[in-house]
């Protein structure tokens, strides 16, 4: 076999199973560390090593194997990145640029020691911090496991001091917090950057993020904000990825504010904010990523077309399958449909939609009607 | 494992390859019947069997784990396709639609008797009948193998009767022959229709071919040829996938004459004419292809741009690999790069670049921009 390069990505969810295809395209030999066969890029990658992200033998076995290692999660533990790192094994991103998508403290304070817009926050130990922090920034309050949490999960909005009380268990049994003064949220924005070792780097149009209950539903392309705001959330993302040193992609949520825009969390990886650049981008977010770690020239962030929508395919409470109903989703005229191949359950990230248009809603009214199509349910 | 269906391609060269994407989008499950574990498609693709396509018994075994059998070349006997019908199997295309792309004097035949356009022929069996053909026609005369010949293989441009005599043993070893009228070409187009087994069928805007050695170079999108010659051949192509009766991509190759429109070749599969569909098309030929053969739905044919052009990479004379100079190419704005995997050698298609753009001229320069980075070569 001919390849260009040889990629290890640790973790074989959908965001490895995106990554496949410009791999192919590119000669790039993408090898997976999977939990299970059946992990959704797994399934149809041909370089799949069964193996755990928690243990240090299998990803020092699985990075001597390739040329660059990089990730589809969060979740490799700092202390096992140093090791490898240390090993001589070339991470992308680096152990450091990590521990920002990682650590939410870490995160908080180093953006925090910069001027870069990040709430009121404190770190506690115990309940009882939460209420000497409210008293002094208002109720209600964020409290956040500093490690582990995503799509809602490890995050908590606390409202009055009986609820920190009626939580005091389940905020123990989370390790380290971190508490934020609740931000009055009035639109949810991503900026994504894919950046090479060097520094060269490339920011994507702002994305709009349409949230429910901590999960991610559409994304819109453009974002509804000025022109100026569009622009301040770019150059946030691009400084923030040189203050973060990333090589790869790295996604900046962000709310926007009656104040401004401030900065919710990071991941450096491919991020669900991007799936629309599959269609809607000259360069994808997975090919661009790929490109990142391997310190080739980054492509075009130029949309193909004036909007984009995308919408998510969560499974659907019935617990059926959208595979199911695959046929009449198509019929919708100019949706891209993307199935992750994952087992439905309801409220499961099992796939997304995109379209691309000439104005914003007639994208979303066309991805809200195939994505409707496949689950049986309305959307948001 | 999860999936909507499965899809059997008997091959695993760059369409098959190219496929992949598109299978794992839908929640297809593509297997691939390969030669070797190092062909183009089976290097990275995860349901593969190596077995022999010209032996009956490989066919059977592999048809009989998928819900429908396509493929990704026309080497398959038709023998064999009969058989592997007769047997119960879902072969999309049918034996009766894969001869229109295996025989041509079927093809020529079947064509001529519906008053569709293609060169006075004959089918001789003996070199002294070229000349009687020549005699009538005038010359030069084209004589073609009529199965088994591509990319120039099979295919002979004879000038006077010596050239008959001297290529007579080369002529008696290439099986039944056809005798054409030499045409002369002002342009090479191609038509792209993909079209579900119940007649459903849509076609891809036209692309000019551009040719050297009867290998295919470049591909321009839009063709450079009236908007009425575009319909007339947009209308041919649906009107021989209807004769054809076509289950999956056809690909119509015309030759632009003084004259008007002839019909060149038939191939019933996805074809290097549609590769700019991958970026240029709102779907592409083997998203289609697989779309077409599972009868769900086709997507929109729609153009992603004003212009697209692909220039295929072909083996540098100096037999250097194009892999080795991927960066460089990259670097060129706007360009997306498909390697194929294989083995250099001068001559071979080993990928190919498509670049899209406000205009003609501005994408061409692009890609062989690009393309020649990747060669080292001057493009045509």
């Amino acid at each position: 076999m001919i390849v260009a390069a040889r990629v290890g990505m640790v973790g074989a969810g959908q965001l490895a199973r995106m990554s496949l295809a410009p791999a192919t395209a590119l000669g790039i030999e993408l090898h997976l560390l999977a939990e299970a066969d059946s992990d959704s890029a797994a399934q149809v990658a041909r370089s799949v090593t069964i193996g755990d992200h928690r243990r240090l033998d299998d990803l020092l076995a699985f990075a001597k194997a390739v040329d660059v290692v990089t990730f589809d999660h969060e979740l490799v533990a700092p202390e096992h990145l140093e090791v490898l790192t240390g090993e001589g094994h070339v991470l992308r991103p680096a152990p450091a640029s990590k521990r920002f998508a990682q650590d939410k403290r870490h995160q908080r304070e180093r953006l925090n020691a910069l001027g870069l817009p990040v709430p009121a926050f404190a770190t506690v130990t115990v309940a009882a911090e939460v209420e000497q922090f409210a008293e002094v920034n208002g109720w209600p309050v964020v409290v956040k496991a500093t490690r582990g949490g995503y799509d809602g999960r490890g995050v908590w909005v606390m409202d009055s001091p009986a609820e920190v009380v009626a939580r005091r268990q389940e905020l123990a049994a989370a390790g380290e917090l971190l508490v934020e003064a609740f931000v009055a949220i009035e639109r949810e924005l991503a900026v994504l950057v894919a950046r090479r070792p060097g520094g060269q780097a490339v920011a994507y149009p702002v994305t709009e993020t349409v949230q429910a209950d901590g999960i991610c539903r559409e994304l819109l392309v453009p974002a509804r904000v000025s022109d100026d705001r569009a622009a301040e959330a770019a150059a946030l993302g691009l400084r923030i990825a040189e203050l973060v040193d990333v090589a790869g992609i790295l996604a900046v949520e962000l709310f926007e504010t009656a104040g401004g825009l401030v900065v919710n969390e990071l991941a450096c990886r491919p991020h669900n904010s991007g799936h629309w650049t599959i269609e809607g981008a000259a360069t994808s977010q997975f090919a661009n990523h790929l490109r990142a770690v391997l310190d080739w020239p980054l492509g075009s962030t130029a949309p193909m077309a004036e909007a984009a929508a995308t919408v998510n395919l969560l499974g659907p409470s019935d617990g059926s399958d959208p595979l199911d109903r695959l046929p009449a989703a198509l019929a919708v005229e100019g949706v891209s449909v993307h199935l992750y191949g994952k087992a439905a359950r309801p409220g499961r990230k099992l796939g997304h939609v995109t379209a691309l248009g000439n104005d914003r809603a007639d994208a979303r009214a066309r991805a809200r009607c195939a994505a409707g199509l496949l689950t049986g349910e309305e959307t948001t």
